[in-house]
């Protein structure tokens, strides 16, 4: 299984290592994280990198692309970037699953991959993958033929188990659901739109669509 | 919130990254990756790095200190090394939270943190745990006093948002878990040995009893 990650200056991490584990968690399984040009990443947070082990030219096929996301408007450089978009695209046409956590889906769609597709996104940013074309689709993890997508940053981590059920079988993505210890307890039960508070759910989207707006610091 | 945490060759990334995350969403606060050397950081799969900012010199305190875990063997560099001994145990006299995910409780042990305390660990290292003088407590997230100790790996998440409850209020802890969109849907009900089947327990705990005998590679 070899899985490929996208990275990009601006990145968050959580959205790349979340998959990462899952997948580096299954024997000869090669994950490799990839970007434009290879080297130190920097974190949406400001707070930290991670590392681009391959550069867009040293990999070239992939069974498993992973797109993450980013704090918005840090999408902008990636979706703006034809370099980045042709990777994407060339890659795709070698995958068995072309994948995207939190506002990834953004970039998937400006690479055209998502015309017409049902998928999902950040909570925050429905209204944006509709105007690329998409049908937005309030699932965690959204899946139409090879595509699959997933909801917000820690989604990733159930999309990768499910990625890995159906890519190496069950047995096989249950073992690394206990490797990891993934038996979630979150302590409050305010992790969607749909069942934390109005008002919270109203001031967050008014923060993001702020960003939104803006341009991206890293470009 | 000044949170501090430790990287070592070797490390689980999720085990740092999932807690990153929490903290990093909240408003104005700092997290610093440190190590005793600064620069890459191996990770466990031998696929990637991560990168700390900051040497131990560099870092002298923190309200929040973070100890991840990693594959075993590979916690017995740290714990065989002085100077990373001796670097917790300066941070913990400043920290109001002293925190592990995962094995990294077995760092915390060595370091003297855990002599008579309630902690836990990944769930295959409960036996050394309680061989280093800790008493093994089966709960995702415990804590005794300041410390606060997590279970394997994905349990970092709930304990950093947990953490934001006490130290900033849970208005602020469940804002972060909406933004992280952290609605866990776990493809399967295997994420804790008591859930997930018993043979699969068994295989895999043998897997690591026979990993925890060998010497690690990353010297």
């Amino acid at each position: 299984m070899k899985v490929a990650i996208l990275l990009y200056d601006g990145i968050t991490a959580l959205d790349a290592i979340g998959p990462y584990e899952v997948f580096a968690s299954v024997q000869d399984s090669e994950v490799k994280f990839v970007a434009k040009k290879k080297g130190l990443i920097k974190l949406d947070s400001h707070m930290g990198y991670l590392h681009a082990d391959y550069s867009f030219s040293e990999v070239d096929s992939a069974d498993i692309l992973v797109v993450p996301g980013c704090k918005p408007p840090n999408y902008k450089v990636p979706m703006n970037d034809e370099e980045t978009l042709n990777w994407i695209i060339k890659i795709h046409e070698t995958t068995k699953w072309s994948t995207s956590v939190c506002n990834g889906s953004l970039i998937l769609s400006k690479a055209g991959l998502l015309n017409g597709v049902k998928a999902t996104s950040h909570w925050g940013s429905f209204e944006l993958l509709n105007s690329l074309g998409s049908i937005s689709t309030e699932e965690r993890v959204v899946r139409e033929g090879k595509i699959v997508t997933a909801a917000g940053v820690s989604s990733g981590i159930d999309m990768a188990l499910q990625l890995v059920a159906w890519e190496k079988g069950e047995d096989i993505a249950k073992a690394s659901q206990l490797i990891l210890e993934y038996d979630p307890q979150p302590p409050f039960d305010t992790g969607s739109p749909k069942k934390a508070p109005a008002p919270l759910v109203e001031h967050l989207r008014g923060v993001i669509e702020e960003l939104a707006k803006q341009d991206s610091d890293f470009k």
